[in-house]
């Protein structure tokens, strides 16, 4: 829980650039750099995805690990202001999405941790991903 | 392991339309059907995400579920002509990463399977990153 406060705050330090393509290549920068934080600890983030696995049977734990999660719920009521600030037009979904996908691209980093030829690049993705998303007026009080 | 194979058939007898970005679509959407084939097996998935996480800390059967295995090696080098065949000037990292992104977000989606609210939308993302590739000859015989 800690790592997703740190994370909306190290976001919330940083000045989008004026350039708007340089805005989405700042923007993915910090969120592959909160991947790697994540994966520096390899055995928690093996632990976390174990442990989500092995509730998905277990329906109340399940619903607070994923759906119903206060952290999840959180993160993702910032993540359209943080998209905003970076010039995205952001919808409740997009928000989701993103940090949806950063979820999914930490997984696969963590489950091939050990093999250097399979690493997924998390920064490309994220940003061909932001790339596509609608583009608006940039927000300064997101 | 019949998945993947069948996957490759299936997209083997599908012919490109000449459209260069209808043509990523109709790829895109069809790496979305084989994730939905895979989630139609929501217990199969949860069993092979569950174990690929247990087994990474023993290391040799950890290689044969995901660097070694003999099915990731296979799918790995096919999956660069499939880019080609719909015009996509594909490296084998190309190729890999496609395959990998596809598992990342059918570990999202089978994580997730129990909210209708968190399902990661598995064809935009992916189209998404066909977008960033680099177009090429599209070739025939691939």
């Amino acid at each position: 829980m800690a790592d997703l406060h740190r994370f909306f705050d190290n976001v919330a330090r940083i000045e989008p650039i004026s350039d708007p393509d340089g805005r989405l290549r700042q923007l993915a920068r910090v969120i592959a750099d909160f991947a790697d934080s994540l994966l520096a600890r390899p055995a928690d983030m093996r632990a976390r995805y174990a442990l989500a696995m092995d509730f998905l049977e277990a329906d109340p734990l399940s619903d607070l690990l994923s759906a119903q999660s206060p952290l999840l719920a959180d993160s993702f009521s910032r993540a359209p202001d943080l998209l905003r600030r970076f010039g995205i037009a952001a919808t409740p979904a997009h928000g989701r999405d993103i940090m949806l996908l950063t979820d999914a691209l930490t997984f696969s980093r963590t489950l091939h941790a050990s093999s250097p030829q399979l690493q997924l690049d998390v920064e490309g993705v994220v940003l061909s991903h932001l790339r596509s998303l609608p583009t608006g007026a940039v927000s300064d009080d997101a």
